[in-house]
């Protein structure tokens, strides 16, 4: 379980290999228990922004980091919280719902503004870009990334997120990068993550009838380069991942299947893949928050599939 | 029509960013006639892999150039010629037809080893590019990587492949950047690539009942940047691409729907958008080469849609 899920950018790429040195390996679960205690507060203290980040990242081994794209996107630090969303992709929908809700904290795991550092000018003149920020600011709703910090939270949070939702807690072991589950063929699995996860579509490259347990399970768009490299290192009998660039690991899955290899790849789509993070991320942070209520919207897939 | 279809590196953008420079503008076509007439040469003459560059290099402006990833990634030069196989990516699969039909000479758009440079140490020690560079080798079989070359001829190799292939050529006016087609619905426009350009699946985001009229084609994989650049500048009402990084322009495109925009997006997978381009290639090369064959192997879709 790597599940260090990220864009294919220099900086991504730099933190996960800094985790990897870090950790030792693919560890989702560091410690046997789960530290889902945290204070339990009064139900109707208030918090500001800066107070809830506080108690987060107290949680977070090495927090806070120097150099991370976890950034208040919009909104300030003082500002009072009166409600929490966590979501994947922060989409004008999911605003819209988290202001229906009275909710002026969206916690998301992707970035708001559609490049990995959240660059306002990454395309000039961007009127989408610029909507959204009028919508937030009209509002006063502010948006946290918690994506690197998720990650390095023990476990992983998406990881444990996406496995615990899937029903496979059960066949995690600590330190080890694989999860054994009982052989099934590769369609069943594929079903099963579907009806799991909510997942309409899913794309698949292996044979549906072949059997699978050795399962690598990469939630996320981690780039190309981490993905082969798991795959040489581990050679899982599937791969699970988010979202593939298609000129890098569905071509080398491809022809590895062609040379003889038995590893599938299966990807779920970026934003289902790792929803059930910040779906956990509740359970995770309620308790911490006595009566704030943090609610989970869904950000779902873009696409219709046709 | 930009069809500058790219992976999304650094040197890739540069390449698009430099050719929007020289062309001023997303040129299709750049005169009204095409130069399909070519070196009539006697039936059985020989060609070796630096003469049949040279045929190439010779039609496209500026060639040849001092930064490229149109580099030999397998054979050598003076290598004699048996037969040529255009194609999007030069698979496993790929290889083993080419060897089967006595062709010895891979005209590749995309590349060899799962980046975009083909740097065979991407992945150290990687097993699957080492069999692959055996089989290769083993079967004195040559690949030219033929991406930016075939992009800057003009027309755009692949975008008049493409184009041809859909029926759309009439509606192309040369330095208009969006080709306009007689008003019809997104679903109907979806129908008629999958079926045109004979692809089983595809990803949409957009109201399917929506008439579109104005199409944006960048096919291929051009990177979020220049896609969503391309939508601000232009807004057409359907933007057609390869693939997408899911969590820049499919985003960008799902928030802009939301705050009210008709743009929608067609995601029609890498290899089968761009493999009309290098079919056209056949018929582009084959009156250049005497009887020498040149036969197009489409790659296909690497993926099961479960």
């Amino acid at each position: 379980m790597n599940t260090l899920p990220t864009n294919n950018t220099p900086g991504r790429r730099k933190f996960i290999s800094d985790t990897l040195k870090i950790t030792g390996g693919l560890t989702l679960l560091s410690s046997p228990a789960l530290s889902m205690a945290g204070n339990v507060l009064s139900p109707n203290k208030e918090f500001t922004i800066r107070e809830i980040m506080d108690i987060i990242l107290k949680e977070i081994p090495g927090a806070p980091f120097q150099q991370t794209v976890d950034t208040l996107k919009s909104g300030t630090p003082d500002q009072k919280v009166t409600g929490i969303i966590t979501t994947m992709f922060p989409t004008v929908n999911v605003i819209k719902k988290a202001i229906n809700l009275n909710a002026n904290f969206i916690i998301a795991h992707e970035p708001s503004f559609y490049n990995h550092t959240d660059d306002t000018n990454w395309v000039p003149g961007n009127s989408v870009l610029k909507q959204k920020l009028e919508l937030l600011q009209k509002n006063n709703i502010a948006i946290w990334r918690f994506h690197d910090y998720w990650h390095r939270h023990r476990p992983d949070g998406v990881g444990y997120g996406v496995l615990k939702k899937a029903g496979w807690l059960q066949y995690y072991k600590a330190g080890e990068p694989l999860v054994v589950i009982p052989p099934a063929t590769l369609k069943n699995i594929t079903q099963h993550l579907k009806s799991s996860l909510g997942i309409d579509h899913v794309r698949v490259i292996g044979d549906l009838s072949q059997q699978c347990s050795r399962i690598g399970l990469i939630p996320g768009a981690a780039g190309g380069q981490m993905q082969v490299s798991f795959v040489e290192k581990e050679k899982p009998d599937v791969l699970i991942v988010g979202e593939v660039h298609e000129w890098e690991t569905a071509e080398y899955i491809r022809d590895a299947q062609s040379l003889g290899s038995k590893t599938a790849l299966i990807v779920l789509g970026h934003a289902v893949s790792e929803e059930p993070g910040m779906e956990y991320l509740v359970e995770w942070l309620q308790p911490k928050l006595g009566g704030l209520k943090v609610t989970n919207i869904p950000s779902d897939s873009p696409f219709t599939w046709v």
